[in-house]
């Protein structure tokens, strides 16, 4: 991966100190244009390898950006001065696989054996796509984009296991040819698409009735293509129902430093 | 285009004199293993211009891999010593769109105002994909590929014009897009599908009826996909009635020195 920009404050930073200061409590979609946004997961350092080994056996679900050391809430190579305590607009924290909290800010719950993962997030591959021109049928449609559990079931390590969820964006059969090229340069916000064209064959048995997220049509002459989502890795920790855990809450993410187009394989 | 092995005297080389000595009238299909094979259109040089704008306006069909200068049977980039009069082991004669001849030597009929093109051919993106450990129906069952006029029209240049025609291969949505990953590297061999999926969408009304080659089977888990084809280009000139011109026949090729590896996008 690059090296974060350091000339001057990004506009990462600049948005990751207003989220800080408490004055911006909403969604992070389309803040900073072009920078990488990531998915937070924070666990106790006991359940954190076999955690990296659930990741590291599902890239396509659980591309890791970084991984934090113990109880030290910056990602250095994410971005200046990060403070994962404060930095992102809400949290969610779990206790025994139910969410207990929503804070905005978690410094009260900080421990010294907290390791935490940033995890690549489809707005990434997203913002390729459109600058290729191509529609995102959820964005156009002002919904949030369909996902599915699947019959694919993730490589389990140790507590951590469960179906591969996927994220479901219509396209024309040329278009779903030229996503499949433009995503493939991003394997560590998702890569390119893990399916296409026969949703049954994956265990998604209505296309119009996501698990999470809202439907979008598919029209007649679309297929529907989707890509691994990070809606999995959470889905593997709710189901392992850890005595304590904290994670990113809906549309709130990490503001990065790195640029989108950085992430792009040569 | 990496430049033509020096050293010693290749496979391709020691195939095109067995070819040459009039040994080998057979198909070149798995002669010379790894090496960039073409198809070969011959025409009077007062087309060739013409011709050449079709290939650059449709470099998908027709990725022209090398043109001659005028009257000169060699094409020097592809390969040592190639002397395209006696290198390929059948030949179509065509006057004003009819086959009248299929000879295994053209020196009888060679001018000095004759232009000869190599155009790229999916034996080697095949080769590539079988390396990949991807099934290619046509081959495992013995026939020829399936090809398909399409409902998609050729960019126009002077007398050439006509549809697109499409290759199939039979995939499996994950394999379908390894395949898309892998062809897409390829773009002087046809490069990615053109399509998937939804064959009507591109006038294809029947998958096992194809206007070309061999049906194949398409199985219930599979999505048909599909390829620009060299026979495009062929039908372009078949159409357009021309006095005279030579081509490959079907099957037998120009084997170049060139080795498909050497034709990968980085």
């Amino acid at each position: 991966m690059d090296a974060v920009p350091q000339s001057g404050r990004s506009l990462g930073h600049q948005e990751r100190m207003r989220i800080r200061s408490g004055t911006f409590v909403g969604s992070t979609a389309g803040l900073a244009p072009g920078n990488v946004q990531a998915n937070l997961v924070i666990l106790p350092a006991e359940l954190a390898n076999d955690f990296l080994r659930f990741a590291q056996a599902n890239p396509k679900p659980c591309p890791v950006l970084a991984v934090s050391e113990h109880g030290d809430p910056s990602l250095p190579t994410l971005g200046r001065d990060i403070d994962l305590r404060t930095d992102m607009p809400r949290y969610r924290v779990w206790r025994h696989g139910e969410l207990v909290e929503e804070p905005t800010d978690i410094t009260h719950l900080w421990r010294d054996n907290l390791v935490s993962f940033a995890i690549g997030c489809s707005f990434s591959f997203e913002a390729a796509l459109i600058e290729a021109g191509l529609e995102m049928r959820h964005i156009t449609t002002g919904r949030t984009v369909p996902m599915f559990r699947t019959s694919i079931q993730c490589a389990p390590a140790s507590v951590f296991r469960g179906p591969l969820v996927v994220s479901m964006r219509p396209r024309r059969p040329a278009d779903a040819i030229r996503a499949v090229q433009i995503t493939s340069r991003f394997p560590s916000v998702h890569g390119a698409p893990v399916h296409l064209g026969l949703p049954e064959r994956i265990g998604i048995r209505d296309i119009a009735m996501p698990d999470y997220g809202d439907a979008v049509p598919v029209e007649p002459d679309e297929l529907p293509v989707f890509w691994a989502c990070g809606v999995t890795p959470q889905a593997a920790i709710a189901a392992a129902r850890l005595e304590f855990c904290i994670t990113h809450a809906p549309g709130s993410m990490l503001i990065t430093d790195l640029r989108n187009a950085a992430l792009a394989a040569s």
